[in-house]
């Protein structure tokens, strides 16, 4: 059995909680969280602690927390020469204190509170300062994901940027169309099909053959008739940049 | 049997052919397509005509050409009092010629020349001039579709715009996504779980709530890492813009 020591208690820290509970070879003995907004059912409350130097001796400790304090955390860890990672897409693994063994455990996937989601799908990108704690980490992640792949710094630092644009700026698109449709008392769900589409084309065609609409043909008419419409100059703004993006990347260099 | 003829070849036009041949209510007993690109495995070609003045009777006409044809198109027909609809998002049913029955038959949809999609679920958006029409056209949208619905020219458009939000800008942020992870040695396909959960989270949160990522935790320091880090300035101005817009969203309002 292999004992982890989560440390923090986001989204993030309880998504991998639920996950490692279902794996039969790993054992969260307990969670740290100064904020100790753990409810019952994710974990035991007498798992969870709010004292730092009561953290008790594990294979794995877990720092997921927000990207700024993880070098305060991973700094007031009461112990040495244990393995410490963070979860973080941006976060370098040099960030964590010197006194451990250094590691990144980050789970490729967007976690919202009280969504479940299936973590056997999810990369989970790894990395380490050597071999052994690499393989270790690779089997801890093999219990829960079917995708542990080994990541540099430098590369995590591109997937995450990529999945802001993939996924937060996406669903921050999503959020305006579905202002458009409320404006226009069309409900949103007419959108879904579509939405779900978009997302499905990419896996078989790329976004290059996958793109359609006014920009791509460059139907100036069109473009021009959707502006006036918009009444919200952020939306507007948004719409002429993405669609200049689009013409450069489609139409210009034809 | 309902008799249809279909003006128009390009992807919409296709997808409507290839979806009424699995009804068994409907034949489309021709096309009219001027740059007769259409294979035998859609329609056999002596179904095909580029002469407008050959075009047969029919219960119902579906003019699918690009936008800014669709009046000259409804004006060549040789015909008075026929039932002629487009399929076009942006444009008003008024556009089409007098002189005949109007009504809009919008599949709400991305179409991809060679890629099939499930009709069923995919809504048509129906608008017609008097009852019977309607009528008409929402059983014939039935036999393809489980959502016909009826909306107006006015609805229609703010349906086109919303649609160009969730369907063709989010593609484009696939491909900047898809650039980011290519120019770094990253497979694109890591990122399909979190692009596939992103769309599915939306049909039971809304988007608002869905929002996660460094934009909506206000977190200036990994924003500026992401700046520093895009080396493309358009890429570079969307993640500003789509930042900004995040931020005003959700934390200026809170």
């Amino acid at each position: 059995m292999i004992r982890i020591v989560i440390i923090g208690s986001g989204n993030v820290a309880q998504h991998l909680i639920s996950a490692f509970k279902k794996s039969t070879d790993i054992e969260v003995i307990q969670v740290y969280s100064r904020s100790n907004n753990l409810d019952n059912s994710i974990i035991s409350s007498e798992k969870v602690t709010n004292d730092i130097t009561a953290i008790k001796e594990a294979d794995l400790y877990i720092i997921s927390v927000t990207d700024n304090s993880i070098a305060e955390v991973s700094g007031n860890l009461p112990f040495n020469n244990k393995l410490v990672v963070h979860t973080s897409g941006t976060t370098s693994m040099d960030i964590l204190n010197n006194k451990n063994r250094k590691g990144v455990f980050y789970p490729l996937q967007t976690f919202t509170k009280g969504k479940e989601v299936d973590f056997k799908e999810i990369p989970i990108c790894l990395e380490a300062q050597n071999e052994e704690d690499y393989t270790f980490l690779q089997k801890v992640a093999q219990t829960i994901s079917e995708k542990a792949i080994k990541i540099t710094s430098e590369q995590r630092k591109a997937i995450h940027v990529s999945a802001v644009f993939v996924c937060n700026f996406v669903n921050h698109l999503y959020q305006i169309g579905n202002e458009i449709c409320m404006q226009n008392n069309i409900p949103f769900e007419i959108l879904h099909p579509l939405i779900e589409e978009t997302a499905n084309k990419i896996k078989t065609l790329s976004p290059i053959e996958a793109q359609t609409g006014p920009a791509k043909r460059n139907d100036t008419e069109t473009i021009n008739t959707h502006l006036n419409f918009l009444s919200n100059e952020t939306n507007k703004e948004i719409y002429k940049l993405l669609t200049k993006s689009i013409i450069d990347t489609h139409v210009k260099k034809l």
